[in-house]
């Protein structure tokens, strides 16, 4: 029988899961499909985002996930975001 | 403590609770802002599909939610938003 504890560390791991499937699926888009000038891209960032942060918000209301550990996790995936993109921009220009 | 099913039956509310924010916000969107048939309808539907189907998928993997019953959940809302559409869409024909 699983107990909360058990249920609470799958939370965090799904969540992880599913930040890293967003990072991957960025770099893919920014080596292959568009520029990461394209609105596309901000169109799929977007809408990843949304999607993930509705999974932190769930997780959170079900009291598995911390807010504040919740928060960060969103925090650092679109600060890594944001560093993939500038060094892909920057390298797009030379 | 909580108990896997004390959780489990959090989870089930809160994707009902949330199923009916979308039902209420369609609703709002058809009375007042905007047309049926203007795509920001469709956008914002999309959205809020997508957003729920996210929470769904999460609880079912952390084994909260059964399979067919979140999908079933995702099926009645956008069946009962597919008909709130048509009457809405013959009563602005009228």
């Amino acid at each position: 029988m699983d107990t909360k504890q058990d249920i609470s560390k799958r939370a965090y791991d799904q969540l992880h899961t599913d930040a890293e499937k967003i990072r991957q699926l960025i770099q893919v888009q920014m080596d292959n499909l568009t520029m990461p000038q394209c609105p596309l891209y901000e169109e799929v960032l977007d809408t990843q985002m949304f999607g993930l942060s509705r999974e932190v918000e769930f997780a959170i209301k079900l009291d598995l996930v911390d807010e504040q550990e919740g928060r960060q996790l969103l925090d650092n995936l679109e600060q890594e975001l944001s560093k993939l993109h500038d060094a892909h921009t920057k390298t797009s220009l030379k």
